[in-house]
């Protein structure tokens, strides 16, 4: 990715920006497959930076909702703070004039693009997840609290959360849901073993901050 | 911790306030042995916090910079903010007394106490080395550029430093160290196997910010 910017600026700044350019695609009507969190921050940003969108999914409840997002976030464009950084996942069939074009619409969106080969979670989830079961492991025998734990983070470490504030709201059945795929794929890796509390908590119904309790109770 | 603060809390608002301070030890006095990064830094927040401050260390040199240190920390001790949050370890022969006593110290530096036993790395070091390690063999496996996994972990999880970033700023040297010696005393545990880059840049005396290079160049 960084190469691919690096390239990108030479090109512009070059006699031949105009050729260059012309090799790349410039999007402009955008389509997003699937409502739920991520489509819909996406139509949001794609429609708040001034392309056309088409927003497909097969449940009219979520396309209702997602349009009510759109038209808030259009209203409030100039306050709003998109969250979500974009990462273009090259994969083996993805051509490079594609991933190129996809970087520049990435940029014309605001975000900052990153690249990360099609791996199991890629950059950030890939490097979260296991962290957040560490530390639910490391509860888990008894060493510290969960509370002792979430403020040596954010205290020692200048973390936004602790990682059991950050399991509650992220869920702990999305979480379960991620480990349990991973650990279906690579049933060794120690990283990605089910853990005891995680398990109980989410047959409990108790997905965290959604459902009002999970490590912590809300409300 | 979180239990001992509250006894704490509840002892010093009931009427029996004076006897329950009284079984717990004032500390007035403080002797800290070394004069490292830490133990200079424990110093000067005693110091500039009204302690009496004994500072023993083996080195004239580590002594008369420290004491420097203490000066300049007290001339400024209105604007200082201080680094590094206090873990108090409780050990097996620590009893509750000299326990309680240290968390009641330690708020009297102005710092948030956590409790953590005997584990190596205790809290922080315990989930941030193997999250760094997890970076490296991300980046080792061709996943994605140092570059782009630092720029996702701040922009997408909102960290104050890129694992790279911090893992130069720690000391290539000081991780690998750490490292080492976790591996030594549980070898089977993949997160604790040593990392061909972080090896080599080492043996190259490339250990980060400090020495010029590490995983990036500096100056």
């Amino acid at each position: 990715m960084a190469f691919v910017t690096r390239q990108f600026v030479r090109a512009m700044s070059s006699s031949s920006a105009a050729s260059a350019a012309a090799k790349k695609i410039m999007v402009k009507h955008v389509t997003v497959i699937g409502g739920g969190l991520m489509g819909a921050g996406i139509a949001q940003v794609a429609a708040a930076t001034g392309h056309t969108v088409v927003l497909v999914d097969q449940t009219e409840d979520i396309l209702a909702k997602s349009r009510k997002g759109i038209e808030e976030s259009l209203r409030r464009v100039a306050k709003k703070k998109f969250a979500e950084n974009p990462k273009v996942i090259k994969t083996p069939m993805t051509s490079q004039k594609t991933f190129e074009s996809l970087i520049d619409f990435s940029r014309s969106l605001g975000k900052h693009p990153v690249s990360c080969k099609d791996t199991p979670g890629f950059i950030v989830n890939r490097l979260l997840v296991p962290y957040l079961l560490e530390a639910v492991r490391l509860y888990e025998r008894g060493d510290a609290s969960k509370e002792d734990i979430d403020t040596a983070m954010k205290l020692g470490a200048g973390y936004p959360m602790g990682p059991f504030e950050l399991l509650d709201y992220v869920g702990l059945d999305t979480t379960k849901f991620i480990l349990d795929g991973w650990h279906e794929m690579d049933a060794k890796n120690p990283l990605f073993q089910p853990s005891s509390s995680l398990d109980k908590l989410v047959a409990e119904n108790k997905f965290g901050k959604k459902t009002g309790e999970g490590y912590y109770k809300y409300k």
